[in-house]
């Protein structure tokens, strides 16, 4: 056998860019695995030179002996370094201009980037392709969850029916914490910002758009089309109230922020909302930043993959399993298959059926629960089960869990409900997904 | 980039011995999807020719347009395939011989065959590199759970510190029915033989060999050590009591036969045995058939893998996922480092501490429980919880869930207690492995 399997061969030269968490995670296996590394690799791993925005500051390794660029991109393409290790972050800007620069300066790049990936993975992959290289990004990904090498090694064999996964381990920390202490979701949003488990704009994981990124990017492989984030339907955790999440738990669910993928006859459906999973169901059971993701394939049924999604030793272990790759001369297109062959997808709104959970709040009239059964009825829409809670308010919540049935059905009842005069506040709908 | 981008590439030409459940599933997934593994794969993937026991056999697939070889060493050594499938199973005879004849010949091999891996894995893998080819087997561990890729490649970054699993359906399943029908031993396993869940010699899978195969092969590759399955120690379910089942379930638990591999100071511990579990861990959740690797690395944590440990797609879908990595091009030491590098390891009988849940009848004497403790003092264990049933024979049932203990202790103190007078039958003790 060739090079993998040779103690002898040069070493792999790598260029970090980004001294965050995940970086200085990297430096560390590097440093304290050499020997095990090699052993694994067939070659010695060695960093040649590394970048950051600030020189000066105070990180928890020693970087003495490597070289300091102050740009990405001079690093990009200094002739030292073989991989090209983005972890700078962000869809634009430095990432992408360096991520660019390395492809054309005939590097191979890891990157962590969910975000880069999902807006620009199609470009990237052609352009590395194009150049005979290749960008690997498990870690960008669930952490350290080996799931983009499930999905295009692993599963290769098979028709993927669906991938689902709850990929945000912030989000899943708070609805898991609301639940759990009891707390509104404004007061848990505070301490998870206290404890500096929010990225800088809240927004991109309470919002649900971190794990679309993450969902897009499996979607490309499961299906074998463009990554197309933008056409994500996604919904956010912001409006998961503790209420909800007491209702669900009473009827047997857990509420998750669930991103779901699945090519239908219509086109492609991906959607990241707040569902409801049954609670002792591996993803009901997953609690705090713990990430899970479920792929169902025509021939393997469903694998289950479940591990920490972020942090610096779980994303930097997903960093260097695509190091190792490399070392080992193991060289893949990025989503599994010639980035030129992907299909772009024909975006579909979500119109598999499912059961739905309803939560209305009657006003105190005679009749209140009939017209809601009513409006229910005429929308196609039958109820599996009912609970209307005791009241001292002249207000009554009432649940109902109802059979499978289409969005559109539940949409079109939600408008009409109102107008029936019974019901006081919003009525919550939430979907609940078949795991 | 080369051949695996290129659709233009010649076909990968398959032999395929053995066609039971996993060579018919096999055949039909690249009858199937062929278009879908060219692409995935970058080039076609097809069967040369076929050989089983019986050619006359009805068998649940067109088998016309493939070459017959009644002799699965003729198969291997045929000039028109490049990859020898080897699904006949056993650890000697035809399947040694054929899969021994095909490296020799030049092809490469995949297997399902985890008796032959944990026995002669070293030799064949040196005889493998040797020629300058691969063996891989995926689907010789929990079938369609991608546990040998995740170990090999995706936490090659990680020094493993511990790798456990369920990895017989079989087991499970009895175990599980028992506890769910409540139902005894001895009539699940009845049926269970009825249902054709038992191999032609069931202590292959209740006396924990099957698993034990599993796990040698694991630990091989978590601690670069060669394959050593004769130093497993092994134990099976045959002894695990509905009692011991409905009192470990009301001390929170749920009792799985449980295969942990740990390298310690004083050598590699690899073990197969019933074990508790919390009810509520991903391990105890399991039910049924399905299978469950657990692997903890010093960078990435806990990563828990769950799906299908056996059955004909499942574990056809991991024969593919080698057989489209070799089609890719990628080739890679079986056990994740050259063969002729991993280190012979020293075998050490389980000194790991833990909790031990114990199961005594005492009898009905005065002072008798305070004996129990006084033995249980002297042998350095401390008890965490206890627990005393009802009586009405005139013996009682006492459980006792001890603190952190070692083996050599609990060994020593079920040695002393019948001596004592005060217990009747034989003590139960059972490990509860911390998960």
């Amino acid at each position: 056998m060739s090079a993998p399997l040779s103690g002898q061969a040069a070493p792999l030269r790598l260029g970090i860019a980004g001294l965050g968490t995940v970086g200085i995670g990297t430096v560390k296996i590097i440093q304290k695995h050499a020997a095990m590394l090699a052993a694994r690799a067939g070659r010695p791993v060695t960093i040649s030179a590394v970048s950051a925005r600030d020189k000066r500051k105070n990180r928890d390794a020693d970087l003495s002996t490597y070289a300091w660029e102050d740009e990405a991109v001079a690093l990009a393409q200094r002739d030292d370094i073989d991989v090209f290790v983005e972890l700078i972050g962000g869809d634009e800007g430095i990432a992408r201009d360096a991520v660019t620069a390395a492809l054309k300066a005939g590097k191979d790049v890891v990157t962590a980037n969910k975000a880069l990936l999902a807006i620009h993975g199609q470009e990237l992959a052609e352009l590395a392709e194009a150049q005979g290289r290749v960008i690997r990004f498990e870690a960008a990904v669930a952490g350290g969850i080996p799931v983009i090498k499930a999905m295009t090694e692993s599963l290769a064999g098979n028709q993927i029916r669906r991938v689902m996964g709850v990929m945000n381990g912030t989000c899943n920390y708070i609805l898991t914490r609301m639940e759990n202490a009891g707390l509104p979701y404004e007061t848990v949003f505070e301490e998870a910002r206290q404890l500096g488990y929010l990225e800088a704009d809240p927004t991109l994981d309470v919002g649900g758009i971190d794990a679309s990124h993450k969902l897009a990017i499996l979607a490309a492989i499961a299906f074998g089309t463009r990554p197309a984030f933008s056409d994500v339907e996604i919904e956010g955790i912001e409006r998961v109230s503790i209420d909800d999440i007491r209702r669900a738990a009473d009827m047997g669910y857990r509420i998750k922020l669930l991103g779901v993928a699945q090519m239908t006859g219509r086109g492609l459906e991906q959607r990241m909302s707040p569902c409801l999973v049954p609670a002792d169901s591996p993803l009901g059971q997953l609690q705090g930043g713990t990430n899970m993701v479920v792929i169902e394939g025509d021939s393997v049924g469903q694998i289950v993959l479940r591990g920490a999604g972020a942090g610096e030793g779980p994303t930097a272990s997903a960093v260097m399993s695509d190091v190792i790759e490399i070392a080992r001369g193991v060289r893949m297109p990025s989503f599994g298959q010639p980035a030129t062959e992907l299909i772009q997808p024909q975006a579909a709104r979500t119109a598999v059926p499912a059961a739905y959970y309803l939560r209305l709040t009657l006003a105190d009239k005679p009749g209140a629960l009939a017209k809601v059964a009513s409006v229910l009825g005429d929308a196609g829409i039958s109820i599996d089960r009912m609970r209307q809670y005791g009241h001292s308010s002249g207000e009554a919540p009432v649940l109902i869990v109802t059979h499978k049935t289409t969005p559109d059905a539940i949409d079109h009842a939600i408008s009409v409900l109102p107008k029936t005069g019974v019901i006081t506040g919003e009525p919550v709908e939430l979907r609940i997904e078949e795991v």
